[in-house]
């Protein structure tokens, strides 16, 4: 079992691998692409049946898996209990040659509350690529909170801001450091004074990257540099490993509100998007129901804004804890 | 906000959803088959590069996800290093129109080595149903251990005398209650009296069901059923819900050697398998290989049989911990 490794034949091994790479991600995105096409009509079908049960996605984010569930506090449940009415997943980039079918959308609908102005809450996520990193990345989402009611505590406005100035100070080809920016410093502080264990789960609507924000422009550039480095392979040709980027020393993630914002992105769209129905049953039962005993509270009784914090699951009427598993749950 | 919800009317959305349910399993049915058949050149031609690339599973396997790492024990990781060659995936009843593509055999190929005779050992997992339950089962798979060297403890054989009971009893339309059987009571003793926090991750390959046996014809009849009541729903006539299936008190998992075994099976088909270049490649940035300085270390000088745990890593010259996780990770 002596073995010899000639390091160029495992650099030879490496680029075949890197080839075939490629090819099973084209195989992903044009897989994406089927399950968009043929889910679609399903998903418009659900949407109908949903529209008719009150509840159906907060009932749905109840039963949410552990890593999602720890970053919604008994404060954003009762407003989810309130009035979160719709959600809706797309694919926004599918057919666009120069996007992502990896690229998302997660689109919140709301009923009047006495927290925030808005109706929607939009959250869009672009695929995007840098030299040596490639995920999603998002541009904070303004949110028109009412006096005092916001929960994050002024994150989301703060993060608006340095997005604005970060906007401003590229358009301008100021490339002074974005650590310097007064919104930067700001914002950083804001992370350090917070208190919180974890923050609010609407915090995740200022989400940027888990990595920094990367442009359009830079996905494009890096996608070409990265599509020629490939055909170079292919035809045998000697490749230069891309350079590392240049470091600005700037550690982009101590502005970063939700750090794990990518991950809940993807469970949403991955997770509790396509299997919603398994959820939305599961939530009834674990409550052990007997379908002819349902039975909703009236909502009316808690709008009494006393301000303290109600169970979700108190409120619409289902438990989550003491009761045995679904049986019928697949495995594979 | 008061709402008056008629439980007749909740009914009839869990019956809409049950519809919608059915069309999305067969969209994801068709999505599996799909990907299959995109996939599999590309697995061959893998297949062709791996070969080529002294330890690529074991360098796989030791990036493994926790979920699947904490069943590595170190004794077998040792032979994993040693002799661990080839690993093959493949949706067997894939075109087998009685059969489903979510059916997975998992062949793992090892060299001549000092532990078992055999040279190739192929654990299959059927997709299967019964009135109340869906998910993968499977068939204790024989391993040949050599004189003193099984590091079950004689788990994978009592398991095998156990199914081999089963089958007999079935057979003699016997149907006495199976934890009459004396091999029953052999391998709950022998699961109550074992010690190890952990057992070996070779204990998989007698995995039988998180659940329990489940036959073909029971699962046919519980699919003829299923799809009966669905075509009631679809007609709008009234259907009653399955009932439960006799409880006959047998506790099935006492006598599961490896209750997480069908997740296992899952995460080695569904990312280990699909992923395994990125992981390749993992094990090596994770070391911080300059790949003009990759050094496999001569593996004779461990076969000295001194019995003495040594580490997978330090086998093949990789090591885990220290380093900086990759930064080209995609997050979508």
């Amino acid at each position: 079992m002596v073995e010899n490794i000639d390091p160029e034949e495992v650099l030879a091994r490496f680029e075949e691998l890197s080839v075939l790479e490629a090819d099973f991600d084209d195989v992903e995105l044009e897989l994406i692409r089927k399950s968009d096409a043929l889910n679609a009509p399903l998903w418009k079908k659900r949407a109908e049946v949903i529209a008719k049960i009150p509840h159906f996605w907060t009932l749905v984010f109840e039963q949410a898996p552990p890593e999602l569930d720890s970053f919604i506090l008994p404060s954003d449940a009762q407003i989810f209990a309130e009035c979160f009415e719709t959600l809706e997943v797309t694919r926004f980039e599918i057919d666009d040659p120069k996007g992502s079918p990896r690229s998302v959308s997660l689109k919140f609908g709301f009923g009047d509350n006495e927290y925030f102005e808005d109706k929607v809450l939009e959250k869009k996520f672009w695929f995007r690529k840098s030299r040596d990193w490639e995920g999603l990345v998002s541009e904070p989402v303004k949110i028109n909170w009412k006096k005092g009611q916001d929960p994050t505590g002024g994150l989301t406005d703060a993060a608006i801001k340095l997005a604005e100035a970060r906007k401003k100070a590229n358009a301008a080809s100021n490339k002074a450091k974005e650590s310097e920016l007064p919104e930067y410093k700001k914002l950083v502080a804001m992370i350090e004074e917070s208190t919180e264990a974890s923050p609010s789960f609407f915090a995740w609507f200022a989400f940027v990257s888990d990595y920094r924000w990367v442009s359009a422009e830079e996905s494009e550039q890096a996608a070409k540099e990265d599509a020629e480095r490939l055909e170079k392979l292919k035809r045998g040709e000697k490749v230069e490993e891309p350079e590392d980027e240049e470091d600005d020393a700037t550690d982009y993630q101590e502005t970063e509100v939700f750090p794990q914002g990518g991950e809940i992105a993807t469970l949403i769209a991955e997770d509790l998007w396509p299997s919603a129905i398994k959820y939305y049953k599961q939530s009834h039962e674990q409550d052990g129901d007997d379908l002819s005993e349902i039975d909703v509270e009236d909502m009316d009784e808690d709008e009494d804004e006393s301000g303290d914090e109600i169970d979700i699951r108190g409120l619409v009427g289902k438990g989550r804890t003491g009761s045995p598993p679904a049986k019928k749950q697949r495995k594979a």
